[in-house]
């Protein structure tokens, strides 16, 4: 079959590579219908090993599509079955998967001796004809029959950038007549105006760099919206007017860089929360301003998105039509062209957030 | 009056300094009964200009006593009543004040421009015969009248120190069933254990490096106690014993440095709370684990108590009995002996934790 393969930084290719199969009585196969690319791939895209990431491996940790077979013990899913699949492994009977954290569950999850598409050994990457599926009991989430009629390119941002984000607003506490201030227009950022409108927040407010995305966050929920390349000045303004000086209740970090940490801590509304879910941390590890945060009470909170805890909580409003994160995939290639879509994402082409593939 | 002057570090003297009286018509002037000598007092004691305090300053944010006068404005306390006085000024009316973070209030608390006691300004240090209080109805507690036969010794610490632990301990959000680690034997962490056990922890397991210390943490409460000066292979055993190797459910870290702050993102439980109360980040700050902080999706909160806050939830149990944080109160000296206090903390004299002091 046909799957993307990492070779340096820059560098992909989708090539042939080995068939999978059921390996143990757990696993599944599953056959991809869209796979997206994340900006999480574009870290490794751009910076490799820094990640984990060796030449050879193969990319993609989000991916929706149907149940080809299945091991003798999977009995959640069968073929068939239209599937979404979370973005890290678990088993869904250890202690993290039952207190609903299933991205630090003992055998898969973050520190999981099997946890992450891709990174080279037996579970591959879900940019990918097909994929398999260890402990797919744990793993895999049956699309529920009612949203039958739901295109895939809504379901896909559900396995990890609108879940992300969705984590981030629950992780910042936002709640009805407050106002949230969201840093960061990648699909990250602009999701967590839905999910904070979803949530309640009477105010969004999104700071980014690019005006074609800030108008998709507007589309998204975001009540306002500021583009700060030229600086802060209008964004500082601004919030000071919605907030009577004050500060927001919450800053959603979704670059958590150096500068947006700062900026968030010098922000925010004492006695506020930091929600961060941007990957910049890894690469420059920011210096927490602890006198600030100190000073000023602020909670700080950042972390995976653990996506089969709000599952549950997100099939009906996509039922209703109340929950459409799809707007952020601006792009749908086939698979054959996916070093041309990481292209488009690296360049942050105009009119581009995010791509899809479809094998 | 007497009243104690910082003069450099390592060198403070009680001298007789102006009487102070009612200057604007919120003030008050409160004879102290009973002032503390607190951890922060020791960080300005040892480092003076790295916390703002030059030579000059007087000292003593803990103290509590009886309003000696009042000015015309004042109308929630007359001369002759008990009060306490939380450790930051505050106004009591503005946005802050009333969301209950006093700390933040925007007349007083941590950026106002009369703040903080003894910094040399019109607010003198409250280790002296007597204070003035500006924003007294913002300020100062009436103590109850049931409480009229409760010992200053069981009021001083809420003023701060005991409050600082139960805020740390409010901000973990410990509670029932649930297995706490304390970080740091100073009052603080002997309190916070205290504080713990009174929101309902199951198990609270307290580390420091002086068994006097441990056996008093003990008495307030503490399950479980380990001297970790040897290292912290004891401590990894028992609390691997009794959290099923997963680790504490919240890490009450009353020291903040590097290593403790490293330790407790390495050992609490994923999903878990890291509350942080220590002044250690203000003299080297410490690189926070990112990478284990998203990981393991890790909340980090800390913040300056907003005392006011507590109080009507602390007077029902100071009244039953519930509640004596005096046990941390080792020393009781003259005022007069102000300075060899002062040393007993510096050199965490045997049997020694705080010291009050008695004009």
């Amino acid at each position: 079959m046909r799957g993307l393969v990492f070779n340096a930084p820059g560098d992909v290719a989708v090539t042939d590579v080995p068939d999978p199969g059921i390996v143990n009585p757990g696993d599944a196969v599953v056959r991809v219908t869209k796979a997206g690319i994340c900006g999480s791939d574009m870290h490794i895209y751009n910076h490799g090993d820094a990640f984990g990431f060796d030449a050879g491996c193969r990319l993609g940790h989000e991916f929706v599509g149907v149940v080809e077979a299945v091991g003798p013990d999977v009995t959640s899913v069968r073929p068939g079955d239209r599937i979404v699949a979370p973005f890290w492994l678990s088993c869904g009977e250890c202690h993290f998967c039952k207190k609903g954290l299933p991205t630090s569950c003992i055998s898969g999850g973050c520190f999981g001796f099997q946890a992450f598409w891709g990174f080279g050994g037996a579970v591959e990457g879900g940019q990918s004809e097909f994929v398999r599926v260890p402990m797919a009991d744990g793993t895999l989430v049956k699309v529920p029959d009612e949203l039958s009629d739901v295109d895939d390119h809504v379901l896909l941002p559900l396995v990890d950038v609108f879940t992300t984000a969705y984590h981030a607003a629950k992780g910042s506490g936002v709640g009805p007549g407050q106002t949230a201030l969201v840093v960061g227009d990648g699909a990250v950022g602009l999701l967590a105006c839905q999910a904070a409108r979803l949530l309640g927040a009477e105010r969004v407010v999104l700071a980014g760099h690019h005006d074609d995305r800030l108008a998709i966050g507007t589309r998204l929920g975001a009540t306002h919206s500021v583009n700060t390349k030229p600086g802060n000045e209008r964004l500082g303004e601004l919030l000071g007017d919605l907030t009577g000086s004050y500060g927001p209740d919450v800053v959603i970090d979704a670059i958590s860089s150096a500068d947006s940490l700062a900026y968030a801590a010098n922000t925010v509304q004492p006695g506020g929360t930091i929600s961060w879910v941007g990957m910049e941390v890894f690469l420059a590890a920011p210096q927490l301003p602890w006198d600030l945060c100190f000073l000023r009470n602020l909670t700080i909170r950042g972390g995976v998105a653990p996506v089969r805890r709000y599952l549950p909580d997100l099939w009906p409003l996509v039922a209703s039509g109340a929950l459409d994160p799809s707007p952020v995939l601006t792009h749908d290639m086939p698979l054959e062209d996916a070093a041309e879509g990481y292209t488009v994402m690296a360049t942050r082409a105009e009119g581009s957030v995010k791509v899809c593939l479809t094998p």
